[in-house]
């Protein structure tokens, strides 16, 4: 029996890249696609790569009601804004649907450093108390039991699975770990920006945000829950410059950071990835260091670690709308809905 | 039960895009990956995107052996030159594997014309005489019935899916078909090239061989077969004319033509593509011309046809790996083992 | 001396291109930058590559005040909107400003049919009168002498020098002209859209404005009236496709006729574009179809013709920005002011 | 009046650019364009952009004859292998020709480190006994005075420009740099190879070459050499980690290093830049982190620094194919013959 879900804000990349999921999921369908827009569309006319391709899924959008969309759906996708997620999940929850929420807003457990790196207060402290922080790597049976999953930033996700398995092992200096990574520009969203546009975007490159993008605090907390007892009591706290790519979609983290002694070689740290990751379905720990085009379009994550001249240095890839979002999301749904992890995903 | 699959040639785009095909497919998998280098890869570490993602594949590519592969495969899918497929064919076919031939070896049926536009003899006239031009939407039959399917070129799929309802039905003057096309750099194979680096193919657009690709007398050929009755026993001998995009894959057909009278309308030519395609799993008209973005990755062609100033514009857009090459292969082997059309497509 | 110029909207691409070109040009300088804008930026903030690369160009962008204009220039740019530019004109020309006008303000020479194409009336019919449409190929004398000069669509450019000497000299129905071309997302305007953003044009190709484009009664004008005696009194109204590129800049034609007669080879197309452009600082006729790369960032339009198949196919390409627009500009500026034409260009 | 210049190996990208600027110049001009290869081509069937913009450029590949250079030029840029450009310079300066070397093989003092970069010996000690290495902005008058200038690589010049000041003025734990930067294609030369292609390199990104990449040991010698006092006396080797990216041109380095003290402030490490650039033509100190789209096609370095979470970040912009080599070549050679320095390259 396939799992009727819902999807609330289909309209933008990670809608489509959810519907497109789901489409081939042989155990979930979308059956409730709401948006906030004042007209919904037919997904297949805001989409047209999606005609005759929705399998089970409904075509017509319709607009967000939380009775129908717990008499029709058992889990829902937010792909909505910040504010709103805020304001349907409890909800939703209130009315049995299990969530994925896609947006930041349950990803920071302190509502205070979310309220400053968000610029808005956060309205849900008891959906925040029980949210877990979705990323199935180091958090499996919690996600499996949950009903409020954070969906991980597609940043974090990259970063947490490049480092963790060293800080873990204790063989990083936490202090020094940079987070040096490029994204596609589809992680911009889809409303069109003055620098998002083919002209301003295409053939170049930059930094933004430097050391104040509001992926640093997710990547702060989530580098120290998940480093435990590598970290010996200390945060790691990285360093985060993110840049712009002139494609669609990827993203690829190279971490920098100080071996924790002179001990520390490159077999260390490919052993701790290879220790970390043997049985995982989604990550694959490489010999040479991946490029985006082994990740994009898959759940895949690509790691590969190697100490050279003194430094460690990971190379991590991951497609920020899937192991980046719908992807992960999807994952984190087959847990929560008691299915295979990998079910529909590979 | 899963039907086992070779694929010979595996190392090249279409290649690779079988088997991302059959990896999601639910009634084929790839079980022999037949390689004429001298020193067989696996799969996975010639395209290290394959990792982890195989399902049933088995990932060790081994050397061609006829005996082999009528013991481990069904069918095979020909992703080699045309002279190697012309080679092989004969020998699968009398083993009783079937095959799907992606080169141009099989597609056209007169051997002199073959011999001129590919610059070497026909050498399986046998071959030739049974081999059915694998475009379902005008030959599902065949398709259904044959042991060997010339799967058909890229450009030829996008021209046909365009005008042939039109020829069909009287509307167009035969005479005046311009094929006007653009492809992808995929279009041109694996193997580097002085036209095809990013330097060269970048931010760059151009026409090649025009009026002389060996694509035009494929293309004459399926538009007169299929063209039938509405040709009134004259052949329909297009101008075609290629284009360079500098993109990955998908091939945009902007098809010229003189309507066959002054009475022919948008609504006519419309209605045409609409009485054709109303139940084809994988074809769209579509209201407005598509975009390459529409059909890319999938195996679908969206159509769309206009009377404007006096003239015929019919747009055809599709993925040349795919509708273009390996999804339409997979499409055929659906036919030819007795499957559903659409299966592992959509 | 260098004369001094002004530059009427220069905060768009092709004030950007009139910029970096005055900069290196030896005779000409911006002396005033205007702009409507409601606060006025330093030109090198708005566009941070001219920093330090300004030469004698004032790097204050100022308000458009028609006294100061004329105070400080001979000359002015206009890149504004179409009604601006009708606007500011008058109030220029009576100040003695000579203009070379980028908007279509001044193109179409009946402003009943500019009302129809551009969906408002022509407000300036004096300088409508007076304007001569400045494709120095065509027009070189006229250019000369005029005070207002309208500055050629980038499309119709690409057209005219494709086709225009073939028509003169017969050679072509000219009621079987189709200009099928492809353009860079440059011509699209800075102003970010929802179909110019490098995730939706990027990888991407399609049809737009199918014989609907605005530069449609330009083109029928232009090649009418410079087609003269080939065309025996008819006009020719050509089909005009337009596609975009996911490239930044280039537009290239390729254009389809029937040839007049039976007798029409391609040694007599080519014959007739060397006999129009052997002296042609600015085009180049060439034996293969050429690319955008051989044109982009330069003044230069590449042609070349042949007849095949029964049909006469010439590939015409030029940048844009340059030959489309301001290198073309600077051209007619260069002729208004008594200048060497190719001076600043080459 | 005018100086004639010979280019060694005109059919590479830098050449191309090399030549492009010449056109332009006014003080100099190519009157030799001398190639190894067997069949020497005209320049512009080569490359088809340079026709009717060649300016005096003589058209005309010839064989490289180091007598006839000396006769028609004063000054050789060699755009040649290594190896090659070894074996034509002592040849060439021995006859009064100067040289600007745009290969490796005089930029690195040491010539076993040399030759273990490299893989082979150097074979001209004398030469690079005498040879300077040619970062102006740090070693002007050295470059005035020399006749054998080795141009520097891409890489070194983006990193030297970026951090030297910073070193210089005793503010960078010189241990702690890290160049992590990314490239265009066009650094991998004209020759296709399997991961430059459009569809391999397109919408791609990837490391290479971590830590063990050629400019490695040159970039160690510059930091060292230039850094200076700053350095008290230790050497400067830094970790280098080179990306490739999808695009044709441009170098952004993102270089990070831990202050030398905690009072190091944004504002110390930008006076630093404006102190070491306020006077140059070709650097631009930045209040933002600048794009690539800020110096492509320029011959500009734009670069940025900040301290930000202890750590700093510089950002340093420049064109791989202009400041990276040949627009640094032409500066370096406009000093050589005592003109502007800047003559040509604005």
């Amino acid at each position: 029996m396939s799992v009727p879900i819902a999807i609330l804000g289909p309209t933008g990349y990670t809608g489509l890249e959810l519907i497109e999921i789901l489409a081939r999921h042989p155990g979930m369908h979308a059956a409730y696609l709401g948006t906030a827009r004042d007209t919904q569309p037919r997904i297949d006319s805001e989409f047209p790569r999606l005609a005759g391709r929705l399998g089970q899924t409904l075509a017509q959008c319709e607009k967000i009601d939380h009775d129908e969309i717990a008499r029709r759906a058992k889990l829902a996708f937010l792909c909505l804004p910040h504010e709103a997620a805020m304001k349907h999940t409890p909800a939703l929850l209130s009315r049995g649907v299990k969530v994925v929420d896609l947006s930041a807003a349950y990803r920071i457990k302190d509502a205070n450093i979310y309220a400053k790196a968000y610029a808005h207060a956060h309205t849900d402290p008891a959906g925040l108390a029980v949210a877990v922080y979705g990323l199935p790597e180091f958090a499996r049976d919690s996600v499996r039991d949950c009903t409020l999953c954070a969906n991980p930033g597609c940043y974090p996700t990259a970063a947490a699975l490049g480092i963790v398995p060293l800080l873990r092992e204790g063989l990083v200096n936490a202090a020094s770990v940079i987070i040096n990574a490029a994204s596609g520009v589809s992680g911009a969203g889809r409303e069109p920006k003055a620098h998002t546009t083919l002209v301003e975007a295409g053939e170049n490159f930059s930094t933004y945000s430097i050391g104040t993008h509001r992926h640093q605090p997710e990547m702060a907390q989530s580098l120290t829950t998940f480093g435990g007892h590598g970290l010996r009591g200390r945060p790691c706290l990285p360093l985060f410059v993110p840049h712009l790519l002139p494609i669609e979609r990827g993203i690829l983290a190279t971490i920098y950071a100080i071996p924790a002694s002179g001990d520390v070689t490159t077999d260390a740290v490919m052993t701790a990835l290879h220790n970390a990751f043997a049985n995982e379905p989604f990550v694959r720990v490489r010999d040479a260091a991946p490029t985006l085009h082994d990740v994009q379009r898959t759940n895949m994550c690509h790691v590969n670690a190697r100490v050279v001249d003194g430094r460690i240095v990971v190379v991590s890839a991951i497609d920020n709308l899937t192991k980046g979002a719908s992807g992960q999301a999807v994952q984190n749904a087959n847990l929560m809905l008691g299915r295979d992890e990998a079910e529909g995903l590979i």
